[in-house]
């Protein structure tokens, strides 16, 4: 058991290898171990490339014939961009499977470990499935909820302020807390603002390695024509206007009209669009009224507070979540929370969940 | 070097133990040493009790001739209720004393220190000056702002919300959190309050084990005749209100006329009336009108911001530090950060300091 423990905790480090470049896949890594000895590791390094245990298998120098294998992720059993794995396992003569959480995709879910049990191998599954589960919590929130990954990011003063009462926003995070969250973007498939955070800060919302897509919501089509975003990075910019906006023609950008609903753009929608277009995650960087839209619609799956370790005050000052609002008992509660301090600011990072006892 | 550190360590940790009871005066602690061996130790219990001194003096079991005082604070050279503590350690033979920090009180700074080295006696001072002055924040502060030592205690949701929209207050934070705040007052000669939350809670403010004065600010006497520290407490009741207020008579209750400036009780009178009064520390608890106050005055020591971990959400919803507001420039930067979980809940404590480079 403690054993188990060991090489699980080890696949998630190998799979972690490869955050920011398997998406729409999981991040999965497989170990062998053949008379308690490890012999093989693998992980999946892209999407496209070979699933973890075909590495782990093909790394083997000596035959594996009898050994465990250990993997995350249920192994897939259909045929993708790759042949299924579950057939290159039987064929192994892999003796038994230690899997921490079962595939959410319904076209695998406990198939694979049906096949593999059907075929005299020996399958455990569950240990170490809630770490496992966090690891590809992009994936499973695809494949259980049908739609992208929501993480909400915001930087505000000890006091819950994103602006000073005169308006300055520039910067209440320091230069390490900054940096943290560009590096953040590596992580999503797309960032997302609205309008009026492109209007008064014109920013650039790349990663540190990556060119992530940008989605606006821009319910009147407002968007500068000198805005940043759209002149360097047309391609890469996804809009979403009310079905009432008077349209215009933004080369090489995607724009859609959808209908509001309460004079909002409804952002479950927009998410459903997105989800479409292949976005499986999406970072919201605000303002204040956008990340409180999809906090108001229970929208929200992950959130990181970076806060500055200053005072701001102001009752007309911007706060860091507006809108309507929540009520005590309505509002989420923030779960598995972490603290850290990034330079000299803190960032607490954590799961809201909306159903309380 | 490592040794008097030891032993300095020592004397705050006895000071500590009468820790809300000292007042007026600050605590200390002292041990003392002979041929490398504690022969005794003490503190200082009460205000109008023996120095911590000469409690170490009187509690050896053998001669100190040639011994070593450790104290975190000069002895006092004057008579103020008990007679001078420096006549008394030259009396008693000590070859050395090691002071963690100089006394701040003018009349004794530095002189003590002359004293003793006049009479012989080998003395060191500021190791540990740092942890000693923090021990008696609020005595150094006394002495060297001649004013209270102000507390702002706050408990809001991470976006910084002391209520919810539609104004639900009860409760933000949790039982643990609620009960460790109620400790805090007892560190502290009063808790002070606006009148807005007199009428909206009506607050009890006592602590665990003391009954603290009551401190209300209310330019238009408008507290209710019914409100619990009217009617239970109006002996530790102090009011401020305007001088434009209609008077009203409250017995057993001091209340202060003041004048308003720029529409506002100016709260570095009140806390001057306080401090002719004796009262050497204030335990701020809102809402959020009055924190700002403070903090727009520069007059804020130290926060205690509970969070909890929720989401309220609300551009209107009130917000922890309301009134003006101060520029990204201006507003104070919180330095000596700790954080710790109380429950479900967070601390954030700190020492707000206003001249940043």
């Amino acid at each position: 058991m403690k054993r188990d423990i060991y090489f699980l905790k080890k696949t998630l480090e190998l799979a972690k290898r490869a955050e920011g470049h398997t998406s729409p896949n999981p991040m999965v890594g497989a170990v062998i171990l053949k008379n308690n000895k490890e012999i093989s590791c693998g992980f999946h390094k892209k999407s496209g490339k070979p699933h973890a245990e075909i590495e782990a298998i093909n790394n083997a120098r000596i035959n594996i014939k009898g050994a465990t294998l250990y993997i995350n992720l249920e192994p897939c059993c259909h045929f993708g961009r790759t042949p299924p794995c579950v057939d290159k396992i039987i064929e192994s003569g892999i003796r038994r499977v230690v899997i921490a959480t079962l595939d959410p995709n319904p076209v695998v879910h406990g198939k694979s470990v049906s096949k593999l049990k059907k075929a005299g191998i020996k399958v455990s599954v569950g240990c170490f499935s809630k770490q496992a589960r966090r690891l590809n919590e992009v994936f499973f929130k695809n494949m259980e909820a049908k739609r992208p990954f929501v993480v909400v990011k915001l930087a505000q003063s000890l006091d819950g302020k994103i602006a000073a009462a005169g308006g300055e926003s520039k910067w209440i995070t320091g230069e390490h807390a900054r940096k943290f969250a560009r590096k953040l973007r590596d992580k999503y498939d797309c960032v997302l603002v609205g309008i009026n955070t492109v209007i008064k800060d014109n920013p650039r919302l790349n990663g540190v390695k990556k060119n992530p897509y940008k989605v606006v919501i821009d319910p009147k089509l407002r968007i500068p024509k000198d805005a940043y975003i759209l002149k360097n990075d047309s391609q890469k910019l996804i809009i979403f206007a009310s079905t009432k906006a008077k349209k215009k023609s933004l080369k090489n950008t995607k724009v859609f009209f959808i209908k509001e609903e309460k004079g909002k753009l409804p952002v479950k929608e927009i998410l459903s669009i997105l989800n479409q277009h292949g976005i499986t995650s999406v970072f919201v960087e605000g303002g204040s009224c956008t990340a409180a839209n999809f906090f108001e619609e229970k929208l929200v799956d992950k959130v990181h507070f970076f806060i500055a370790p200053i005072i701001l005050g102001g009752k007309s000052a911007l706060t860091s979540i507006g809108g309507q609002g929540l009520s005590l008992r309505d509002c989420p509660e923030v779960s598995e929370l972490r603290i850290e301090k990034i330079g000299q600011d803190m960032l607490i990072t954590g799961y809201p969940y909306y159903d309380k006892k």
